[in-house]
C-alpha cells in the first residue's frame, strides 16, 4: 500500500509539473512578485513550492516570456514579473492545448 | 519564434506524461492489448507513441496495477492487460486528483 502511495505521489508531481508553466504565465498577466504568486496559487488549491516557483520565474524571464522590474519605492524592494508579448502568445497556445486535453480526457473517463 | 515552439513542445510533453498513467489505467478496465490501446487513445485525441505505451504497460504490471494474459486462440497471440484491485484503487485516486486539478486550474484561468 505504501508503494501505491508512492505511485500516486509520482503522478501528482508529474501532473503538477505539466501545468506549472500554464498557471505561472497566467498569473503574470498582472505584475506579480514571487511570494505573492506562491500564495495566490496555494489559495486556489494549486500548492507549488517556493523553490519550484522562483527558479521557474527566472527561467521564464531568460526565455523572454516574462520580464521583471524592481519596485524600490518601499522599505522592502520587490521584483515584479510580468508577461511579455511572446509570453502571451505561448500562454494562448498552452491554454488552448490544456482545454483540448481536458476535453479529450474527460470524454475517455466518461465512457 | 523557433524557441517558442520548443517551449510549447516541452509543455505538451510534460502535460502528456502527467496524464498517461491516468488514461492507460482507465482504458485497461477492459482487457486491452498494446496496439489496441494506442489506437483507442489516438482516436480520442490523445496520441501516445507505441514506444511510450508498451514500456508503461510492463511497468504498471511490475507495479501490480495491471495483470496480463496471453490470448493464444488466434493465429496472432496477443497479450491482454487488465487492471487489478490495486490499479482500481489508484485509478480512483488519480481520477479524483485530476478532476480537482482541472477545477482549480479552470478557476484560475477564468479570473
Amino acid at each position: 500500500m505504501n508503494e501505491l502511495n508512492d505511485i500516486y505521489a509520482n503522478f501528482v508531481v508529474e501532473l503538477r509539473r505539466g501545468v506549472t508553466n500554464l498557471v505561472v504565465l497566467n498569473q503574470c498577466q498582472q505584475p506579480t512578485y514571487g511570494y505573492q504568486l506562491v500564495k495566490e496559487l496555494a489559495d486556489s488549491g494549486i500548492p507549488l513550492e517556493a523553490n519550484t516557483v522562483y527558479p521557474l520565474l527566472r527561467r521564464l524571464e531568460d526565455q523572454g516570456l516574462l520580464r521583471s522590474d524592481w519596485d524600490t519605492s518601499t522599505d522592502k524592494p520587490r521584483k515584479y514579473y510580468q508577461i511579455t508579448e511572446n509570453g502571451l502568445t505561448l500562454l494562448a497556445q498552452i491554454t488552448a492545448y490544456w482545454r483540448e486535453s481536458v476535453k479529450n480526457i474527460e470524454s475517455i473517463l466518461e465512457v
